[in-house]
């Protein structure tokens, strides 16, 4: 559910409406998440969330689709493995910053419902794109022995993290940003990323 | 719910309620799954599985433990390249196999239940144990710099395939079992999983 920014009153409607699926997703999980109980938590009449949003499914589309609505770009360090490391950092706060975590509760939804997986791997897929260009660095930098499918890439070096922490719930490890970003970045030095030229 | 092998009848009871818990999982997902229902399809009476299980959530955790109790032991092919690779090969048939998946129902009702979650962890945990042996040989074969983590090895290995199929719900890609298992060896190779001797 891709919409225009309406500015004004509508703005803020949708402002409000999707702060409340986040606080209740968080607060009741899932299962606590009804179009009801996001439009009394919004001060919202039911019937405009209905119309809007329809379902659980596509308010949780449109938070999603929010997230990537943002001009985050990728660090830019002068480094393929500082690079990596520090979208790392960013994933890995994401989770597990203190207490409950909404990266978490997403992807916990997403294997709920369809709509939410549907955005959460487009969301995922814009962030992968923004960061080709960490790929290009690497390679003009001369890291790599040529170019280089940045998509593999920056799968192998975000993999590790939401395996260990959300798969296998694993004790956070504090190395485990930087081991992931070496193990990625020495595997493109070897040319396992490299795509045909 | 660890116990032991009892044989006979009570080992029998055991084997129809935890095939009936996957058969139920798969037809109705976790909301479908019931101490009832799985008492009803196994043929078995309700206080039956309330006694010897208690809730869903011990039911779930004895069909994994159950799932690593068998002799399963890593490949050995004669590279660390060529090992990982068949163990890919097995995960991406997990969770490509066609169908609806025993694996991904099993991993997304760890979403929901504590239980599940600690008992998927120790499913993984005991995998990776007998998996120590993969970089032990390579670190044998001078294919390592030294001996290495090889349950991080393992982890970079594997997750990029839990990551595509389970997270991102990439259309899967038959060279992905390959391409995360080089990666992995390459990082191997450089070091980078050894461990201080």
């Amino acid at each position: 559910m891709r919409r225009r920014r309406t500015g004004g009153r509508s703005a803020r409607v949708r402002t409000q409406v999707l702060q409340s699926v986040g606080a209740l997703l968080l607060e009741a999980g899932y299962d606590g998440l009804t179009v009801d109980a996001v439009a009394e938590r919004a001060g919202v009449h039911r019937t405009t969330v209905y119309r809007r949003w329809r379902d659980v499914g596509h308010l949780l589309a449109d938070v999603l689709d929010t997230a990537s609505d943002d001009t985050w770009s990728p660090p830019d360090t002068g480094s393929l493995e500082d690079d990596l490391t520090a979208l790392n950092q960013e994933v890995y706060e994401a989770l597990t910053g203190g207490g409950p975590n909404l990266t978490t509760a997403l992807i916990a939804a997403a294997f709920r419902s369809t709509q939410a997986a549907t955005a959460l791997s487009r969301f995922w897929e814009d962030r992968y794109a923004r960061c080709a260009v960490v790929a290009t660095r690497a390679a003009d930098r001369g890291e790599l022995p040529g170019p280089a499918d940045s998509r593999a890439l920056l799968v192998a070096a975000t993999a590790p993290l939401y395996h260990e922490l959300l798969l296998l719930r694993a004790v956070s490890d504090p190395t485990l940003p930087h081991r992931a970003a070496r193990a990625a970045a020495a595997a493109a030095g070897a040319g396992v990323f490299s795509t045909p030229q």
